[in-house]
């Protein structure tokens, strides 16, 4: 199984590492580092990370998509969001963290559907599209090839749900063990 | 205050990611993300990041130090313990992650000292130094300038308890709820 992880400038540390350290732990994954324009890309909290452009990887199997300041300028970007529209049509699954549920909104795929994003930006991010139907009292929401979590440290939780869904409760289970993370519940926030 | 977050390859990516998001949220922090050699270094997870060269920061204020699998060579590099033991000496505050406690009891600056690592290679933590006071139960250890965190996940607990020891416990519990992050105690393990 391939995951692509997407970065972008300002991304939200954590929001991508944590799923990066749990997804990874799947056995048989292969974890891209992917961004549009390929080279580094600089988060919110100034350090940055080595990119392959999307061109060079498979793009089926599992997109993660992170939140963070970035998202506020990328919302309003029409050749990301269409880049990042075909992205997510090809992926089987996707996965976003905090205000990453923005972008995901924007594309329309969420249209009609489920999903959450931080509670202390949940007014900007439900701005974006009326027509998703927004939960706010959840810590991740799944609908269809869709998960969306709340803010940062929720989308660890979600990794996990995301395993247990496909890989079983008992491989969740042990990856929280091995990293001594106590998983929160997925109505929890 | 200066915040050095010590990369070296094959380290593992919660282990120092988390503890970036919480404490790149202290007011007036500056974050760099270091190694001895500078330029790429590669996770055990295989993504490459960017770090500047020890050669230009400044060494004092804080150091932050990961486990991971590149621990188990490092500990056996002398030259690699003999520049930390310089950087250790030098930082006001030292902090380790999981394995990084290995490293850290190897510079010696350890003995007679309270210590934790990650439950699972504990065994193999307490094989480097039998001079450490080894604490079992317990999610992480302060002692003098040595905060010592079990593993990787619970760098980020550790991490806000160290904003709580010098900012005050307002200051950890608002980075955490900023977050949406459940603080486990120092004492659960």
């Amino acid at each position: 199984m391939d995951i692509n992880f997407l970065f972008f400038n300002d991304f939200e540390t954590l929001d991508i590492f944590g799923p990066i350290e749990i997804l990874s732990r799947i056995e048989n994954v292969k974890a891209h580092f992917i961004s549009f324009q390929g080279g580094l890309i600089k988060s919110k909290q100034g350090h940055e990370i080595e990119t392959e452009n999307i061109a060079t990887v498979n793009l089926k199997d599992v997109l993660v998509i992170p939140g963070g300041q970035g998202t506020r300028i990328l919302v309003n970007d029409k050749e990301f969001i269409s880049q990042l529209t075909i992205l997510c049509s090809k992926a089987e699954y996707v996965l976003s963290i905090c205000t990453g549920a923005a972008l995901l909104a924007k594309t329309g795929l969420l249209d009609n559907r489920k999903a959450t994003s931080n509670k202390k930006a949940f007014e900007w991010v439900k701005s974006i599209s009326s027509n998703v139907n927004w939960i706010r009292n959840a810590r991740w929401v799944v609908d269809n090839k869709f998960y969306t979590s709340s803010g940062v440290s929720a989308g660890m939780d979600m990794a996990l749900g995301f395993v247990s869904d496909l890989f079983g409760v008992k491989k969740a289970k042990q990856i929280a063990e091995d990293i001594e993370y106590i998983w929160n519940k997925k109505d929890s926030f």
